[in-house]
């Protein structure tokens, strides 16, 4: 398999507030035509840091992509860094140079002296043409390998690489054929997912996989590479067929779908609806559920009961209840989800009530405790979780809690 | 100057879909005790490149911090290059081991065996404690140079930092005075606030600025360098004062507080309580104001009014207005506001009502109109804006320009 190395080139990606979009959108691009990104450098403004960085990532790469630092100003520093990286000159090319003063022309300028600089290219680079901006991009080969310089604003930067060196890449690397699945799995941590995905996994050839907690849940990817992509899919399939075996009710996508769309998927499949009674998540779960376009066909309502008299009034939770046994108990998450059930006239309700913290946590119920029901056509259960984390973590992991419990109920009917 | 590299660690920080924001957010801290970050490395989990890494980044730099690939799993490498590229030994911690195996035994489970690799730490490293997670990070001096290892999770990393690392980096460094501000403004665009702000600031010295857009909102910040932190805090305070006054009533904070934090603040100053009436924020606007500590002390609840019959039952909205005008309308949104007043006894009642696509959309009433209301001791008022954006943003603009009304109606009383 083909490697690739990104270089990013310019102080203000080191900032705290730019991000690299560059990089992302051609890994993506290189990653569709079986070419591995194995690392990625941004750097300064800085000619030594910039030439090893470069002569570094053609030692270890195949490919070496640069992003930025063409352009004409002092600190553009690209292209010498790149030649000297090489061992190259750079060549003045007054053709470039003609076009430029023709460009500025017609936006009715003089071309400053400095963009000069945009005429000189690497020795025996390929030019790469950018009719949106001033600075060419070049595409050297050294040997087999291949060193490309890009502009650094994105409008050019990606139209360059689509155009003019993507079919290029396609012919150093030949075809390849690649089939990827995501999974995701509920309940479970990232080790423990993998103990039970790795005996499955690694009995395949050719699989790459990886394994991400990402709050709430854990993501399982897989890339399935073979000689067809017929039989690319083929075996991805049978793979996840026989990871989904391994994980059961667990495992809630083989496709990559988000919590709130399977729920959504399973109630339009089943035409029912549903209303959520909330307290700790503060409307979480509600806001989820409408982030899938087209929840309004089951989604109803969501009754955001924050307050005591909020929840005897809109969800009819007894004043007993309350008093016996507090807003954060097994009782109250019942009457709540029965009351949602009731009053919206939805066929499944789903209630959460807890102590998000950071203060409000006791000795009994520390900050954490949630209790969860589900009420519905086969009646009322509740469950109770001891969620770890901040506020933050503890509201997202319940309304993932809370989703979850509705689509057990769904697919235990 | 003290100079920094970074090197973000995990083949998913190399795939399009994910951003590294520890290095953005550390780049910021060591920016704040004068640091320079020159270089960052994003690394897969390939041992012998990050190995490399790690080594030639501490030929270059002052401070190396690793952030990732501390986890049990096989593809976690930091730990064993780290000390590879540092030419020192992994020693066992069997008290490591143990909180480990308390930390499972705690949330119910048994330790998988694997995790006991996060027992091993650099020889001679300084162990940095993670009550946030499984994986302790390490600082190792090698000289006068710094390696730090910190976990991937932001929310580990981060603590952890700021906790363990800075005041340590402070002492390395020795002082520099710098003052930051966050100011945020809200209604306009990116262009339009330098326009107005740029006369301001270019006339202060060593004054260094960053403005960006953030979804709904321009943050801009400022850092002051002075020689002394008493002079950088004046200067601070009056160019501060002087954008604050500028902006008038568009900047909602300088003191880097969320729209959420701010009306809560309002909320609280005044004693007084809010409900929401939700149609397409699905909830959002109440799980926003929620997701700061101690908002049950203002916040009653949210009706989450999704269908007709729900907007007529929870909040009395008349069937002729949603015959006549649509839901999605200002007569609708007015008669949500108040009735969500009344039933809810709150001083103050907001509703949101519009169409966040991407269907629904109709020539009279495209995409992105969005109708929103007040009702309050000063009366009732609605806007209606045509907000731009997919269905995420939509929802998120409305959830914002619905607490920037309820913000303006407040300061407005």
């Amino acid at each position: 398999m083909k490697t690739a190395e990104i270089i990013a080139i310019g102080s203000e990606l080191l900032g705290p507030s730019r991000v690299d979009t560059n990089s992302l959108w051609l890994t993506e691009k290189l990653s569709d035509i079986g070419v591995e990104v194995q690392l990625k450098t941004i750097v300064g403004d800085d000619g030594a840091r910039l030439e090893e960085a470069i002569a570094d990532a053609l030692k270890r790469a195949d490919i070496v992509i640069t992003t930025g630092g063409l352009g004409p100003t002092e600190d553009d520093i690209t292209r010498g860094c790149t030649a000297k990286a090489l061992g190259r000159e750079l060549v003045y090319h007054d053709d470039i140079e003609t076009i430029l003063r023709e460009r500025f022309r017609a936006w009715g300028r003089e071309m400053p002296e400095i963009n000069k600089r945009q005429a000189f290219v690497i020795e025996g680079a390929d030019i790469l043409e950018n009719p949106r901006g001033s600075a060419v991009g070049m595409l050297t080969a050294v040997g087999k390998k291949r060193v490309i310089n890009l502009p650094g604003p994105p409008r050019e930067n990606q139209p360059m690489f689509t155009d003019l060196v993507l079919a290029r890449l396609k012919e150093l690397v030949g075809e390849v054929f690649i089939e990827r699945r995501l999974m995701k799995i509920v309940g479970m941590g990232e080790s423990a997912v993998d103990e039970m995905a790795a005996p499955i996994y690694t009995s395949f050839e050719g699989v790459q996989t990886s394994i991400l907690f990402n709050k709430t849940e854990v993501e399982l990817q897989i890339a399935v590479r073979r000689d067809s992509q017929a039989e690319a899919e083929t075996t991805a399939d049978e793979l996840t067929a026989r990871l989904a075996d391994a994980f059961g009710i667990a495992m809630f996508t083989t496709t990559g779908e988000t919590m709130e769309a399977v729920v959504g998927r399973l109630l339009s499949e089943r035409s029912e609806t549903v209303a959520f009674a909330e307290s700790c998540t503060g409307g979480l779960v509600s806001r989820r559920i409408t982030e899938v376009p087209g929840s309004s066909a089951y989604f109803l309502e969501g009754l955001v009961a924050y307050s005591y008299p909020a929840k005897v009034r809109m969800l009819g939770v007894r004043q007993e209840t309350l008093d016996e046994f507090g807003a954060v108990s097994a009782e109250c998450a019942r009457e709540m989800a029965e009351g949602a059930l009731k009053v919206s006239g939805a066929t499944h309700a789903v209630s959460v009530t807890g102590i998000a913290g950071p203060d409000g946590g006791t000795d009994d119920k520390p900050v954490g405790t949630v209790f969860f029901a589900y009420a519905g056509p086969s009646g009322t259960r509740s469950i109770k979780l001891l969620l770890p984390g901040d506020r933050y973590l503890i509201r997202w992991r319940s309304s993932q809690a809370a989703l979850d419990l509705l689509r057990r109920s769904l697919l235990r009917q």
